[in-house]
């Protein structure tokens, strides 16, 4: 079950990157998302540098692995994951969107061992020689006409996807909703206020308190936000000379 | 319903933005997922320029609005939405994760109107300010060790969430599995081959069957594969003056 899934059985495997910017990019959401593994296949000497002598790397970057081979890189998983374009028409594996890949990589992640995650280098992806290595491919849904992510980005929404469902649910979704007696309080001081700024004549009080309640109801506001126009209400009838309070 | 939800129904504004490639990555992760409409509220004057004739600038950000104040940029929205962390820690809004978020952000743009997507600095995120004139708050669920995320990362992560649901599903998810005649036919090929290469004796010959049988569906052949084995075998089984097609 996905109770058991740990993001240490996760591996994110950089293949030939170029851009040191990109390292530390994917090394950042990696921290972001609590991915604690990285590998790097042959980046670019400058790449591999420049990333980990930046201000800001982190230990991520600092107990990142290197490989000169993917084979090499992937020795220990169990299941090897290309993150890909569809741009590969023929594909020989399986290719799944990442909504869809994601409880199935969380589940072997949980039950059968380790899973490398290969993302490609900045100007061609993965090559064919490195998605033949691959048990399954994974595409991230975009535009036919700009299909192309940005290394680090691709890596962060890869991330976000696989944590997604494992993430705690924000408590604070709504504050308290208002009582009806405090709906009738806000009604019970402002038709004086109305009536005291312009008189309401008899026969449209009925028809105007109507309306008033109504109001009051579509705007649900919650039990603060009635304290607060309360409060408000309250100083405009004590300048009207109303008291409503006395 | 949500097959109304248009991408051009959002607007993505990005607040007192400093570096130029943020810019340019949120206007990358805006064209991978379709949504057409950037506005920028006082970026620094550099950011804006190097984003704007950076090689690749793109019709987005040739076509993205400036602002003095966040009250005119969405000053045409009718759910103003602040993607924050959690420092925040008495918000007046309600905060919702961004997946908790994404069907209603769909739902409003739907029926309702303009929603905008605010996105503070790289350095502070939104200001209070900024925040009071949100409806709604949002936060990508990150770990508090790392909680802040990179600015073009964030850009992608909400915009994936918010176009994921309604993104096709692949449907190359698996290849056609293989028939149990075409397993039947690869264990009357590869019994004899197994023999000529070391002989069964006859007491084992029903439990070798018996076992091969039994891996050959573990396996989960493919068609595909299925018919490669064959062939291979039919090699083999030639070369060992077998001719089983004979």
């Amino acid at each position: 079950m996905q109770s058991t899934f740990r993001f240490d059985d996760f591996v994110v495997v950089l293949v030939s990157t170029r851009n040191p910017l990109n390292l530390g990019a994917a090394a950042r959401a990696m921290q972001n998302f609590g991915f604690p593994h990285l590998s790097a296949v042959n980046p670019w000497e400058g790449a591999w540098m420049g990333a980990r002598s930046a201000v800001g790397a982190d230990e991520i970057l600092h107990s990142a692995r290197e490989f000169s081979s993917l084979a090499e890189a992937v020795a220990d998983c169990t299941l090897v994951v290309g993150v890909t374009g569809l741009e590969y028409r023929y594909p020989v594996q399986p290719i799944l969107t990442l909504a869809q890949a994601a409880p199935q990589l969380r589940e072997h992640a949980a039950t059968k061992g380790r899973v490398a995650l290969l993302f490609g280098s900045e100007k061609s992806g993965l090559a064919n020689e490195e998605l033949d290595l691959c048990h399954l491919l994974v595409t991230i849904p975009t535009r036919p006409e700009q299909e192309s992510m940005n290394l680090g980005q691709a890596v962060a929404v890869c991330l976000y996807e696989i944590a997604r469902d494992t993430m705690p649910l924000s408590t604070n979704t709504a504050p308290r909703p208002a009582t009806g007696a405090e709906l009738t309080l806000i009604e019970e001081l402002l038709l004086p206020i109305m009536d005291a700024s312009k008189p309401i004549p008899s026969r449209h009080l009925a028809i105007t308190r109507q309306r008033l309640q109504q109001l009051l109801r579509r705007l649900h506001l919650s039990q603060k936000d009635a304290q607060a126009l309360l409060g408000i209400l309250r100083h405009i009838a004590h300048r009207l000379g109303l008291h409503p309070d006395s």
